[in-house]
This record gives structure tokens, sequence and C-alpha cells, in this order.
């Protein structure tokens, strides 16, 4: 029985009938299509989400094999993990008569777009098909032309999608295709698809940033010696997954602090093989958070490929005009209390089309962060010994004073990195 | 082919043959014996121990079955774990024509050995068969006869051990029956049969008690607040987790910093149906070390049921007998630079047979115990939240300076319980 008529038999719809939405329980999904990049991007409000809903227009149904091809398209998109920014990672498969005869993903900004390039693949065939795509189509001109046209096109029976299009730009795919005759469906593994893309979403539904901060702490949590030294904590399994984190976001972020004395590169030191992509591998854009506009013109990453982008609250035109001619760009935020206005910073950071930013810092701005409730995610990785009692500690976070006001935190994801474990937890 | 045939071919033995030793790779047996319980009771030098010998009298030889039945005898000596206290947790099996005859497990001091026990239901039958058990059988007189006595006088033909007792008293069973014309082997399991008796073992071996020091810590490594709140860090599976370790313990140790500011009661709380045992729960000794004997009398611990033993440096007669009065056994100790001295308070407790050490104890006594490499094993419950930069650390260790002064450890095992994590670190 498919899961269409399994609903239908709870008489909650009927195969090929009227009812517009319909319910599953979360748990017979996730149970049979848990896929294994999920936890790895777990994100707040998703993942507590316990209950999700399936749309179908009224000449749509969604039947079990529906998932099956669903998952197949979030793979395909999952191949677009380290080059699709600014844009989503997206995957598209066409299916007819139960068999694939097309897949695609989204490669690159500015390329064809994932569902344009499978009914490529499938040609004249796809008359009639049913298509599968993890994002609504958009239906905007942007460098591209609207995929709902090359679907109507095509002229495609169906099209299934994991979640609708936050883009506000871009929405109304569904209502174009819903006009030209072509069933429709959304919210097939919708809490994976949004998972892929947890930058791109919450740009689109809050005009923020996804923010992940990344920490190395030793078993007691502590980060660095009393005389600061603190390399390395991790071995070089956790530093090498941390460059693959680098890799997969808009920007890599770090404070005035860090970069004085570290003086960090932030850059993606992986090669395209490693990656597995074709073409050159994205230098993700450098972010300094640098109230007084401390950042000297030698910085390391101001020699290395890529953009450094120096946010500060400091208006002497010298100082930035040092920088510049360096190779930064400079942009003056507001201020609060003496320090960078997190929140400005971060809605200019959303402006400029950055959806996940890497946070690579020390307690205090990984605190600050954290306090003002910025923060999606905590990457920590745990080696295993103790650094001791006169250690730095792992985040500046003053004025806890009673058990109440502890910061409740979820575990989403825990394991192995070499020696290490890598601890990915999400603030409640 | 059995274990011994494949040996055998590489050349190392013969079947029926007459080397003395072989040697087994310890991959292949740990990857088929695995047992559940040894990751929890990870001693630092037996895992890192790397090869193990298998010995085997002349008349003996290892058959792969053995394995099999030396896994059940584990499985019966698990049973005695919250009982068997000061005597090691030992299991049994009668094997005759491939068929189990007798089984039994040592369940407390002064009741009968598991090989008699075995042999008891066996009956008969036991002539010609061959017994497996976790230690080799003892062969002198304690509050039981010797177990060899028993071997002997049953006509078993072969008795196989997963190790040879280190109890020095104890030791000769194997020379007894090889005298006797009975075929001995030892190191069946060898590393299994050890983890299960980790105070028993390096009490005899050490003159020390084995110590597992206890923490609960937030994941920014605090253990309470700046005001000293610490009540609840845990949830309520990691506390009745912690009830577990309590119970197998000899003795339940703490400071007298803990007690004057908690008052606990140290004693273990679970019912023996929970425990899985028959009679009444052993309550473990509860040891203080109170170099100053500022132990009140009216300490919560001193009311309940089981002994209280009180060490100090201090050689006030009228303090002593006030607690004593309330019920407490003090013990005067030395003392090194105006503290307890940490060793010889860990040779007095083994001296009194205390075998397993379970420390609930500040970060100050922890860090202690570890910094004069008293403890091998901690265990770490690790709570998903943060309770911030101002709060109490884990281990009180001053003194590391640089990264080349860290405390390496190896996580033996880490676990979710409840919504907490558990992390077992054995230091190197």
């Amino acid at each position: 029985m498919s899961l269409a008529e399994s609903a239908g038999a709870l008489g909650k719809t009927k195969k090929h009938g009227l009812s517009p939405h319909m319910s599953l329980r979360p748990g017979v999904l996730s149970e049979r299509y848990c896929l294994p990049f999920v936890s790895s991007v777990a994100s707040n409000s998703w993942f507590r989400q316990k209950q999700f809903e399936v749309s179908v227009n009224p000449h749509g149904v969604i039947e079990a094999t529906d998932f099956d091809h669903m998952a197949r398209a979030l793979q395909l998109a999952r191949r677009g993990l380290y080059t699709t920014d600014p844009n989503p990672r997206v995957g598209a498969v066409v299916v007819k008569d139960g068999r694939v005869i097309g897949e695609g993903f989204h490669v690159r900004a500015g390329e064809p777009h994932a569902e344009v390039l499978a009914l490529r693949q499938a040609g004249e065939a796809a008359r009639g098909a049913t298509v599968y795509v993890t994002l609504e189509p958009c239906n905007h001109h942007g460098r591209t032309p609207p995929c709902v046209d090359a679907l109507i096109a095509a002229g495609v029976a169906r099209v299934v999608a994991a979640m609708r299009d936050p883009n506000p730009l871009a929405a109304d795919g569904f209502a174009r295709l819903d006009a030209a005759g072509i069933a429709t469906a959304s919210g097939v593994l919708e809490n994976e698809a949004r998972a892929l893309n947890p930058g791109f979403v919450k740009r689109m539904r809050d005009g923020l940033p996804w923010l992940r901060v990344k920490l190395a702490m030793s078993l007691d949590g502590r980060t660095a010696m009393a005389n600061g030294e603190s390399q390395w904590i991790t071995g070089e399994a956790a530093r090498g997954d941390v460059q693959r984190l680098r890799a997969r976001s808009s920007a890599v972020m770090t404070g005035i602090g860090t970069l004085l004395a570290d003086d960090p590169s932030l850059n993606v030191r992986l090669a395209a093989e490693t990656l597995d992509i074709e073409g050159v591998v994205r230098q993700p854009l450098r972010v300094v958070l640098d109230t007084r506009l401390q950042t000297p013109p030698t910085a390391r990453l101001l020699t290395l490929p890529g953009t450094t982008l120096v946010m500060t609250a400091e208006r002497d035109g010298a100082c930035r005009a040092r920088l510049e001619t360096a190779g930064a760009e400079v942009c003056v935020m507001p201020e609060v209390e003496g320090r960078l206005d997190l929140h400005a910073v971060m809605c200019e950071l959303a402006r400029r089309g950055l959806n996940e930013i890497h946070v690579e810092a020390g307690p205090l701005l990984s605190g600050a962060l954290l306090a003002a409730g910025l923060v999606d995610e905590l990457v920590i990785y745990m080696a295993p010994h103790l650094m001791g009692s006169e250690a730095r500690g792992l985040l500046h976070l003053p004025g806890l004073e009673r058990m109440t006001d502890r910061v409740p935190l979820k575990i989403a994801d825990l394991r192995a990195v070499g020696d290490d474990w890598r601890i990915t937890a999400v603030p409640m």
C-alpha cells in the first residue's frame, strides 16, 4: 500500500482525490529516509519542528516512491555543497514510468539550475514525466530564466518539491505551474532539504545569516594556556574537518583579538579533488570584526587570494585608506557601548548575500555572538587531554549567577574525528 | 579449522603438540568476542596492552569453542558485580562433549566459589569434563577450601582460565592441577576478565586500590556556579548511572570541602531488584579525606547504614572521640606539606581489602589525586548547557604552563545517558 493509500485508508485523503492537504507522521518518514548528512547541519528551529505538512494541489497525491526519488534529488543537491554560494544547493530528478530519465544539480551561480539540467538530460521524454526538485522551482528572471518556464515548455505532468521557496522574489513558482495544469506537491523530506541550505533559508526568512561558531577545547573546557598558546589543541583529522566547514561557508569570520594574536589565514586549503568538485576552490569571504580598526595592513589574510572585509566602528580615513591599499574592503558599522553592533553587522552581511557564516574567534567574540542570540550552531572539537585550571575558558559568558541562568543546548550530533570528538550543539 | 589448528598451520604450534605457548592476534578475538561491558571498566594499562599470550600446558590446546564457553563464564561472573566485594567477580562453566552441564558464579565472600557451584550442578557428569573459569582456581584455604581440591576430586580432564590469579596467596592453582594430570590453559579472553576486576587485580599487583573519579560538568567544563550552586548539573538518568557506579565500588570517597558544602549521603539508594541481585544491597564503605578533622558529628553520612571512615592527619583526641561517638571510624595518616599523604591513604585502603574506590569530590581533591598519578579512570558526565565563564572549573590542576604540559587522556568510552553524555577517560 502506498503512503497515499494508507493515508486514504485513514480517511484523510483519497488517491487522486480532492483533499488539498494531508499530514504524515514524521516518524514514518524519518525512519525510512534518514539521510547521512542531516545531523551535521542540524539547525535550531527545524530540528525542534516535530510535525510538518505535506501539501498537494487538487491534481496531486504523494506516493511512497516520491520519497525515494526525493532522497536521490537531495543526494544530487549535496554535490553543490561547496560551490553554489550565494545560491542554494538544489538537486532534481526526472522520472517517467518509474524510471529515472534525467538528473541534475545546481553547480554555481550563473550556471543552469538543477531542473533545467535534469530536463536537458531527459530531452523529449520529459513530456508527461514527474520532476522531483529539492526547492520549489523559481519564477523570476535572475541570472538565468525562470525554471517554471522550462518545466511548462517541457510538458511535464507533475512537480514535487521538498520545500517551498523561502525567497520572496522567487516565490509563486507553484502558482504558475498550477495555472498551467501541472500537478504539484511539496513537503517531501522537507526537514532534510532545509538542513541542506540553513543559511539561504534563514537569510530569506529573517534577513540574517546562519551562524556556526567553531571552537576547539580540551576535555576540561579550555581553549588556550594562560600564556595564550593554543596550537594545536586538536589533531590533524579535526583540522581537516574544519577546512570542510570553511569550504561550505559564505564567509569565515574572526575578531581583532584572534587576528592580532594568531595572524590567521582563514582560507580554504583543500584541493578541488579533496572536495570532489570541478574547477577552482571558492574562497569564502574573510570577515574581521575590528571595532577600532587595528588590523595591520601586513596581516597575512590580506595577502591571500579572495576578499577580506573589515567591519569597524572607526571612521578615521587614514587608517581606512592604509587598509584599503593593502587590499581590504572596509565597512563602517554602528557601535553599541563601545563595541560593534553585532546585530547590525549580521544584517549587513545578509544584505550582501552571505548565507552561512563560519566563526573562528576567541572566547570574547564567540561569547558575545551567543549572548546576542545570533548563533545557530556550535561546533566544538573536544581533544582528549586536560589543560588545567589556569588555562583559558571556552566562551566569555559573564553574568550567569544561578543554575537557572544556564544556557541550554541541544546536542544534535556527537562523533569521533580522529582522536578528537566533534560536538554539534544548538542553542535552544 | 579451530584456532589451534590455524595457529598450527602457521607453524607456531601443533595440535596436541609440545609448544608451551602460542600467540593469537588480539584483533581476531576482540572482533568476535567483544563483550558489552568491557569499555565501561576500561583500565589504563590493560587497554594499552595490544598483545597477549594464550598459554597452554603440554597436555592442553586452545579450541575456538573455548572462547564461546569463556564468554559465557564472563557473563556469569558479571552477575556478581555488586556483591562479591572484596572478592573478585568470577564465573565458571562445566562442559562435556560440547554440552554445558554446570554453571556458577561467586555471589558473596564466604559463599562457595564459582567452580564449586558449577561442579555441584554438573554432579558425577563432571568426570572427564572441561571447566572454564574466569580466574585461575585458588589453591589456598580462605573462608572456603581450595577450589583445586574440588576440581581434582571431581575428576575433571581440563581447566581453562581467562587469567592467572594475581593474588600471591592463591597462586599455584595451575601447578597443583598440572601435578594431578589435569590439562590447563589460560589467557582466553584475558583482557575482558581483567576489566571485570580492575580493583582486585590492581590491589594484588600493586598494593593500591583502583580509583575512579566521577565528575559532572557543563559543555563548557564547569562544575558549579561561582556561588557554589551545582544541583543538578546532570539529569536523572545520569544520576541513576552514578548510583550503579557507587554500588559496584568497595568504597565511595569524598573530601572535607564537599562534605562541608553539600553534606552528601554517598550511599547506594538503588533497590536490590534494580541491581538484579538477591539479598540486601551492600553499602560501600564511605571514606572522607579530612586533614584537620573538621567533619561535624552531625554529618548526614554518619546517620546512614554502613560504615564511614574518616582519614585525617589530626591527632587531637577530643575531636576524634566526638566523631567516633557519632559512629565514624577515624584513621590517622601521615601528612605532606600540610595535606594528607594521598599515596599513604591509598596503601592503607588497599591494606584494608578495598578494590575499587569511587571518588565524588570537588576540583581540589579530584585534581590532587590525578596529579599524584593515583587515578585509573575519569567518568565525566557532560550536560548539554553552558554555565559561563564565572563558574568553577572541572579540576584544580595548577602549574600547567605550556601545551606540552597537558595531561593526555585516552577516551575509552563515550555514550549518551539520558540527555547527558558520559565520557570515560583514562590517564595515559
